[in-house]
């Protein structure tokens, strides 16, 4: 089977932003993602950092650094100014050749 | 970054729980949860605890002791008479302080 | 509460292979699983082992042993011919026993 380690960056955020965050995601080396589109349910005392209202939830399974490089640009560009959450988790794939 | 190790709740409910979950989840500390539309496939042998038809999928990401009372809730007011299933993945995120 | 560990096995796929492996998932031992719709971007290199267009996310909650086998199975029967992703989480559940 040849299972490996790697991560699945996984970003929550306004619709508005797929084709950037997309483009982002290839550009700091994910070769592929998948997109599911969902709602968010912010607190009731409305922080500004929740993602009420439409959604989507972008998943893309890379390498650690390319994971590293990941969560960095989303801190640096779109935290201040986007309802954005960004997550990392360890995965085991198969065939770990196709993920860059 | 501040990268910090936090949990990710994943319940996954017929889609009638959705406001009384969600409500759950901020009483008992999440700041945010987003949700998305899936349906179940039980097994063929139809066990009662399977999810078939239509459900949600409701994350949340949270503080490990927040996890801890999401996890007791749903075991002690649901599962004796829903369909639903939950867990927790370690996650790491940027930018913690958001998650309360 | 007695929480355990098991694990997620997700695959993402074409939807024209989901009554194919959903059957698969109960043949190798889930006693259950659940699906999303999504959709894949691949790399603009259009690597022939991204999932672009509309695809399904199936999730199932199964213990390791069972998610070796799936692993393998889909390892062997459709990384050949498909463009499928297959990954592997470790989760911590709530009432173990409704996984088989």
């Amino acid at each position: 089977m040849n299972n490996t380690s790697l991560k699945m960056v996984v970003i929550v955020a306004e619709p508005v932003l797929e084709s950037r965050l997309v483009k982002a995601l290839h550009d700091l080396g994910a070769t592929g993602c998948s997109i599911v589109d969902g709602r968010g349910e912010g607190s009731r005392q409305a922080h500004a950092t929740d993602v009420p209202g439409v959604n989507i939830r972008i998943e893309a399974i890379v390498r650690p650094e390319v994971a590293d490089r990941i969560m960095a640009h989303v801190a640096a560009h779109y935290f201040t100014h986007w309802s954005l959450i960004a997550y990392v988790v360890d995965v085991v794939v198969a065939r770990a050749g196709k993920y860059g």
